[in-house]
């Protein structure tokens, strides 16, 4: 492909317009939108479009054999599988940011672009601007890689360095994100770190090679975090940042989780405040490898996805090389965590098995343990573990693989 | 190339061994050393390898039809000139982690993989283990891209960190970064800028699309910083960081430059201590990214050619897309300044033509002035600027294109 990209473009919301703005501000790029996809076409828009750009019906673009790349950013799930599966169908590449989407239909997406030789990209799904996918795939492409840990989210993010920096309530900081645009259309798909895991899923499959159903991911978010859990955390002198991660154990085994994390201030993402995102890459021989810079916000998400469409003139497209590796490493969910937990009514040891307690506060207002306990264990009480007098946090440590 | 990979590895010193064992440690890479040339065969080594793998002899790997890759690593700019255009000659695809040879000879070696169709990767000549080549060329390969800035050189890091968070004196943290094994063979090359302009012309090669002859280019390093400079730098609270950095001030014009600068404690590269690099990457709609990682040393320098060895089986090649740009941007140097200029003996506002002077402080010991000044006029006088009772440091502001 590489003739001018005729883009049909499916969705025209905060992303949608800012690939508009984007492309008009690229001379180089060879690209332009030709059809645009949305629910109404009637509705009130801030961008002047060419009469005739805008279409309900997918087949305007779907079946317009002038149309050589399809870009995908509708804010739902499944009508995206749909349109995304049906152009890998008849062989149109397709460029999307949508990590809900992905994470749950990956290995069909993959199967699909095998059997009809046909690109699907989607750097812009994971971390907004940072190229996390493509580095991956293509630079951190051996057996060295041992971790990726990060912050992934970046309205989660803003509301917590809100609360931590700047001294303002969980609520109030909620509603500043909504109001800037960093929060999704549902707020609790940030909140409750569900962004994050779909993001660390996407990672992971081209980190490691290996594809992890979500539901199989313990995901815990920072919707009932307390003046407590910050008071606790500005007395150690510590942060509390919602961290995503997924870390071998040995060459066989790796484990992946989302939860609030207590941060060092040594941590590169220690200093990874407001709506950016921080990805730490670690491997054997470089260490550890930081990427920083933003993860939210209509214009970083469009000039990721420009670097998508880019990639297309030059026929670019995923390998997945490493799906092929020999020996790739197994999930397990076989790991001891060290976590902090607050509760108040809950009794928390009576809910939760935990192998040692470090650490127990209790006071009239709302008491802590410090504790190891095992990851399987952590998910087998999830539902109860969501009770709004608790929340949870990872103290990072060396943690050993209990499988083996 | 989807076979395996037999490598003919030029040089066997630091980064060479290095590579031998980063080699050995990766089950998935399927490349290995075929042969060895280096200048002694007698030489004792730490490295036991198999009989008849060192040699003496270039034609014995580049005359070898089983070898398809050729990895140099030798110190010398132009033997590995030599080596690397005669197997490009050939047809043989080449990494090489030489950036003196690269920054020198550009223009020939694209040629060259153009008429012989040929691959020379190089992505470890620039921040050792940092992607930056890859990303300039793969991710940011558009015209959003405004500037690259950052600190390219580890050992001259090293040493103005020992000076700045360790009170150690200049002499003394130069032996230790030479003991440590983070300076070049000739420790001017890192501690002039020198090997940081050489890493600034091949960044700028894949930025933006033009080739600068490294003679053309402003180069001031830190070997001329005095206790009087470090008692400044701490008063303002401030660091003194070596810093090149390609920056465009209008579509049509850029400008380029490598020396000392005031760094606040806002700045990204602020906390890039010690070896490591870090590299800012700033552009339309995504702002500032930011990547950080090791910069020297043995090891990380090997991952960093591991990954291009790694790009060559899947038959990457660098594409030099932003060469054919319409429009590409015009190198000038005709760009006001605001610097630090030390001096005592030195007459400094009689050898340099300032344009305005806004400090002056006058003192038994040592004196110094805070200017503007025309880069133009930095580079017709750089030799007396290399006077020892003086050290430059650049103040960053916006900086307007004076030509226009």
């Amino acid at each position: 492909m590489n003739s001018k990209i005729k883009i049909g473009l499916f969705g025209f919301g905060t992303v949608g317009q800012g690939i508009y703005k984007v492309l008009e501000k690229t001379k180089n790029t060879h690209a332009e939108i030709k059809r645009i996809c949305v629910r109404d076409v009637n509705k009130k828009r801030n961008v002047d479009l060419p009469a005739g750009v805008l279409t309900d019906n997918p087949a305007d673009i779907l079946d317009d054999p002038d149309i050589n790349l399809i870009v995908e950013v509708i804010d739902k799930g499944e009508p995206a599988f749909k349109i995304v599966s049906a152009a890998l169908e008849k062989g149109i590449p397709v460029v999307s940011g949508n990590k809900a989407m992905l994470a749950a239909h990956l290995p069909e997406l993959i199967e699909l672009q095998r059997r009809h030789n046909v690109a699907l990209l989607y750097d812009a799904s994971s971390c907004g601007s940072i190229p996390v996918i493509r580095n991956l795939e293509e630079y951190y492409d051996n057996d060295l890689l041992l971790e990726v840990k990060g912050i992934l989210n970046g309205s989660s993010n803003f509301i917590l360095s809100r609360v931590f920096d700047h001294g303002e309530d969980y609520d109030s900081a909620l509603r500043r994100a909504q109001e800037l645009g960093f929060a999704e259309s549902d707020p609790s798909f940030d909140i409750e770190g569900f962004d994050s895991l779909f993001k660390l899923i996407i990672i992971t499959v081209h980190a490691l090679g290996v594809y992890v159903r979500p539901d199989d991911v313990f995901t815990y978010g920072i919707s009932t975090i307390h003046d407590s859990d910050i008071r606790y955390a500005r007395e150690k002198r510590v942060k509390i940042k919602l961290v995503a991660q997924v870390v071998k154990l040995s060459d066989d085994r790796f484990t992946m989780f989302v939860m609030p994390e207590i941060v060092q201030p040594s941590r590169y993402i220690y200093s990874v405040d407001d709506e950016y995102n921080g990805v730490v890459i670690r491997g054997e021989c470089y260490d550890r490898q930081f990427m920083f810079g933003k993860g939210a916000g209509s214009l970083p998400t469009a000039s990721s996805i420009l670097s998508d469409i880019m990639a297309r003139l030059h026929d670019y497209r995923y390998e997945y090389k490493k799906m092929n590796y020999e020996g790739r490493p197994e999930y397990t969910t076989g790991v001891e965590l060290r976590v902090y937990i607050r509760y108040s009514t809950t009794n928390v040891s009576h809910v939760l098995r935990l192998n040692r307690v470090h650490e127990q506060f209790i006071s009239d207002e709302s008491n802590y343990l410090i504790a190891d306990v095992d990851l399987s264990e952590l998910i087998a009480k999830r539902d109860a573990l969501r009770a709004p007098d608790i929340f949870l946090a990872n103290i990072p440590r060396f943690f050993a693989d209990r499988d083996n």
